[in-house]
């Protein structure tokens, strides 16, 4: 069982802290369980009242005489810990601190935080908050508002959990407006003990919760998060919608690679939604528009819309954020448009959008909409209405859950008004059609729905993470070696490539040269044209130092070179450290692509891929995932960068070997899976080569560092 | 005067197709009339009724014994004709015409609406409609519903004109829902007469109009309606914010330059709504959304926002939402610090977003509110309100309109929620400050009004069209020369080299050779390395035939290079006819850009700016402005690319030459402003040198065509 389960579901609950006082959060925590007709049994606990709002009250929650599942906690944070302890005494399943004064504030509010967590680990009791709103169960077994809401929303099948405790005041205030309903209502707060974690787990199985929507500011645990929302969206099918605030106060880290400084935090929770089937939603206001329509709809198979409207220009409105929202426009079957051309009048338009014009009356609009939604060309359909004169908007109204009834697609509505169409609008909420106030925002929603569709139909294709024969024992051997005990250590390339090559990667031949004896050997392995590149750890910036020679054919050049290069960084730097020349074999043109990864200190190693040169450095056209990630991942992050054309081949150019591409991004998941001490790396560039033809790593770098805690 | 301002305030009206029949139209129409309180004579038409509703009625307009300035029209479209012509008889100042059947369903009603047309020429009585829902004006003295709109709006400063009858009777529902009022509201339909340029006349002068919202389908005269638009915000200030839906119906056209091929109709829009001073929107929630705040708050001087919450979670949603939408935090000064430093405690958030917390009275939020706007570094605030325990809403809700007295600049509020926060949001919107439920959309509508500001301080900027000195006459001659009667004609580089030489774009030396005898003369003046190419009308893709050489040095690899070329093209096309080839030196390296232009069939010439290759091909990295254009239009097309950066140098480039490329826009603006004949053009590569250097054209292509009408 999950150990949160009995606090979510209590048979009984102390109320520490309730109050006769009205005005104060105690007071309204009780009567607000009070009033919602908890099925369980109250146990108010005051220092001096014989009873709370009528019901007998006890002194200290060790007085209770029976069992408690859950103590509700709202005193001073000074006293919190001790009654945390006491409750862990008498043996309560769990406590949760709608008190604030916590790590929020900071100083000695952290140190209250500590010791109740202490508590925690000690005794095993859990916490939820403090510094929460509450949590409500509208179960009809629990009917349970332990919060200090204003509003105690309808029952539903939306679980609601958010880390802000006043954000809930205004969903809750707003899904009163609009009528909609909850199975749960769960304010977090300061996470010390019961994180988003374990309500995940608890939603994922808990029957009265269709749709799991939150809103997160950060994640505890990255792993553990991903995994239960896997099993949550591609298991068990439950669409979870998220929006994560806070997108522009982490910017990048300085860091000491491309993809260092081009992965915001924001792109890792980018890639880790998108890796566990989650649906990123910018504001509370799409969360509420897609919750109607993921919470009351079935889920299109997919993406080929129709939209039936009595207006032209709402019509094209929709069609344009249709289009905007990445659907496509069904085409309808010849059979449809006959049974429309034969019912419709002649100036109605038959093709997608159907105009059934501002005459219609709801017999017309019915035989429009079911023969559209009929269609095997149709996933799923808009309705727009617009109040004409002759609009009988309620009996048209009617039709779409009988038409619903039906077939398995969803319907939207955009009953277009406030006034005079709110008899319609109410009757289609009431009867499981979400309705939009202008078509737009259907289109959106439906879009939403179908990018959901798309993800879940990849949940039956192989899982298993590949994983590609290397020798890992001898990289890890390397980066012992060369890590030592420093906490940085950044690998030249001879050394980058060196690991490179043992996880098969395409390399190019190389030497590094320690003098200018070892050349005449060293052609015989890397034939020109090579290039040259000076080796030392004080000369970050190698062209400027002019240590970089390229396209050299002749032994003569070479040696030459080698003279000049390692004259011109002793000018650059007289007493820099040289540790010899770099040979490699000059790569044959292609195109140039970036593979990277840097380390996320909660998620692990992030891998980027985009286009190199100016398109990573001024179009940032990069994509990330996860590592380890499977086969599709990498195929996706190919194909989800906006230059992907130019990987297809474009001006006569043939289409890159994007197999190549994809062996590389899944080796590149491996080696940062293995080694943590792989903090951040650049292949940069990538060049890639006509379809069959493969790719080499033409420049490589890797920095090193010693994982937290190690 | 304006010839349809005796129409839109009427001192008499004539309701032809008046009715006494419920659930019509006409009866619909003259209710609403009846209804509002017309301050004018109304004179129901009716073919027998002695009276309408109890007003005396009159057999048909010429009965009418007074002066009628507008006959409203709701009767068969095959009797409006008839009645349109009685009406100009009678010199009716005007018709509205409600009535529907006309060239929305082709055939038979278009040609009623032709006759109309011609009553119109023939005797300047002026039209409005058909098939629109009517007309309303809310003004005191007339205080007119001509229309058969279900609800009649309050009185305000916004006026709404709108191409879809059926969108107005939505906007009209749900204004009444949101308590937004207008000064006029316009369905104008078919466009049989008067058109959208007409009504943003009147409303550019009309007192009464702040504020003007469209919803747009097609525009009738593009050069009228640019002309009213600059007039309109340029010199009156007044915004103008316009729905133009069908984005995704008109596609790219088919072209035969790259230009025309990424000029979609919607670019062109785009391009006059930028040039027009007018904010484009995307839907009509978001039109709403801006309306309240353009409507009700003064203009931003910058974009540095505020923002003053007492949650953290919705401040951090704002912040994201006010960069996402290009708005800057204002940094808060030293003495605004210190003023909430006294005056908040410890563990609020000081710093911009200010965070009041959640217990703060309406007291605390006036104190921020007003140090914080009071600051110079603070250009305008959203002021975000959870309803939480202690928080007394509609006391601080009173705050805001009375900060705003004593400053001028934006507050828009975003009191969360739609039950419990009510009362306060209606007073807010009641007196003045917008509230928008979620923050986001007041940072959205907050950064809309940063952008008109910031379009409206370039017009006190010079508004000359630049003019440079050129051979536009010789240009004119060869292009009479080269299309002769032909209906279009494809200029082979070298006459399309000729004519950018007479507008003195910096051009490559260069010679046509007709026979190897020609080579020797010809590299006097083209100085090696030259690039060869076939000229032939035959061969289109000239690398596909072997028909280019590049980087010839010698005379002889110029010799056998002539031979090659010929032989070659001869292989390819044995009967091409070859005109010679065009011998060109090779430009140096540099960053290739594209410049082109295509003409829209109803706007004109339209110039396109891009980077080069594959950024214009796959990225669709391109800008677009309507010729002739001003100086800083050509300026904002080369910095509005998203690779911008590359021009200002990346990867150890210089910046290039973007005065130069700024040069050849404008030259290219007059080109294709002064000879209509220029069909569609492309100027690439167009090759830009570091700044200083100037640029080159590398390659054009012209094509001309006859222009309509000539």
């Amino acid at each position: 069982m999950n150990s949160i389960e009995p606090i979510i579901n209590p048979q009984s609950i102390a109320i520490v802290g309730a109050s006769n006082r009205p005005g104060s959060v105690g007071f309204a925590t009780i009567t607000n369980l009070l009033r919602a007709g908890f099925k369980g049994v109250l146990y108010p606990v005051h220092p001096k009242a014989k009873s709370v709002q009528g019901v007998k009250a006890y002194p200290t929650i060790t007085a209770i005489p029976d069992e408690v599942d859950l103590a509700v906690i709202i005193v001073g944070a000074e006293l919190v810990p001790g009654i945390v302890e006491e409750a862990a005494r008498k043996q309560v399943k769990g406590c949760m601190i709608i008190s604030a004064g916590f790590k929020e504030v900071g100083g000695r509010g952290a140190e209250l935080e500590a010791q109740i967590q202490q508590t925690v680990r000690e005794t095993g009791i859990r916490v939820i908050g403090p510094n929460c709103l509450g949590m409500i169960n509208t179960n009809e077994n629990f009917s349970m508002n332990a919060s200090f809401a204003r509003l105690m929303p309808r029952r539903g099948n939306i679980a609601f959990i958010s880390q802000s405790g006043a954000l809930c005041t205004s969903v809750l205030d707003v899904a009163a407006g609009r009528d909609i309903g909850f199975s749960k209502f769960i304010s977090f707060g300061n996470k010390a003990d019961v994180n988003e974690v374990d309500f995940l787990e608890y939603l994922k199985d808990d029957p009265d919760t269709d749709l799991i929507l939150m809103y997160l500011e950060s994640i505890s645990d990255g792993h553990a998060f991903m995994k239960v929302a896997r099993e949550i969206t591609f298991q068990k099918g439950k669409p979870l919608l998220v929006v994560k605030s806070g997108r522009s106060q982490e910017g990048a880290r300085a860091a000491a690679s491309h993809t260092g400084s081009l992965a915001g935090s924001d792109a890792t929770y980018d890639a880790i939604f998108y890796q566990s089937g989650i649906q990123r939603v910018e504001s509370i206001n799409e969360l509420f528009h897609y919750a109607s329509a993921f919470s009351k709809q079935p889920m299109p198979k997919g993406n080929r819309v129709a939209i039936i409207t009595n207006a032209g220009g709402p019509g094209i409105m929709a069609t344009d954020a249709a289009i905007r929202y990445g659907l496509t426009l069904a085409r309808l079957s010849d059979s449809t448009h006959e049974i429309l051309r034969k019912n419709l009048p002649d100036t109605a338009s038959l093709s997608n959008p159907v105009d059934v014009i501002g005459d219609a009356t709801h017999e017309r609009y019915e035989t429009a909409i079911r023969a559209v939604l009929m269609d095997e060309n149709v996933d799923g359909a808009i309705v727009i209405l617009t109040p004409q004169a002759m609009t009988d908007i309620l009996e048209t109204a009617q039709i779409l859950p009988k038409v619903a009834q039906d077939v398995d697609k969803p319907i939207l509505g955009s009953f277009m008004g406030l006034v005079d169409v709110s008899e319609g609008i109410r009757f289609l909420e009431e009867h499981g059609v979400p309705n939009y106030i202008f078509p737009e925002a259907a289109a959106r929603a439906m879009s939403s729905m179908v990018r959901f569709s798309e993800r879940l139909s990849t949940r039956n294709q192989r899982r298993d993470l590949p994983e590609f024969p290397v020798e890992r024992t001898q990289v890890a051997a390397i980066i012992r070696e060369k890590l030592g005990d420093k906490d940085k250590y950044c690998m030249p390339e001879a050394e980058a490539n060196e690991l490179l090559r043992c996880y098969d990667f395409p390399m190019l031949k190389s030497r590094l040269l320690r003098d200018p004896s070892e050349i005449e050997a060293a052609v015989e392995q890397v034939h020109p044209p090579v290039v040259m590149k000076i080796v030392s750890q004080d000369i970050l910036h190698k062209s400027d130092a002019g240590g970089v020679r390229v396209g050299l054919t002749s032994l003569e050049e070479i040696r030459q070179a080698y003279d000049e290069i390692i004259a011109n960084a002793k000018c650059y730097k007289a007493d820099a450290r040289i540790d010899g020349i770099f040979m490699v074999e000059m790569a044959r043109q292609g195109v140039e692509v970036i593979l990277g990864a840097t380390k996320d200190p909660s998620f692990g190693p992030l891998c980027m891929f985009g286009l190199g040169g100016v398109f990573v450095e001024v179009m940032k056209d990069v994509t990330f995932r996860l590592a380890p990630m499977w086969e599709l991942s990498a195929e996706n992050m190919v194909r989800g960068i906006k230059g992907f054309k130019i990987l297809q081949g474009v001006r006569g150019n043939p289409p890159s070997d994007i197999t190549a591409i994809k062996n590389c991004i899944l080796r590149l998941s491996q080696l940062v899976s293995d080694h943590p001490e792989i903090a951040e790396m650049d292949i940069n560039p990538l060049i890639v080569y006509p379809e069959g033809q493969g790719c080499v790593v033409a420049d490589s770098r890797i920095i090193l560092a010693r994982p937290a805690g190690k």
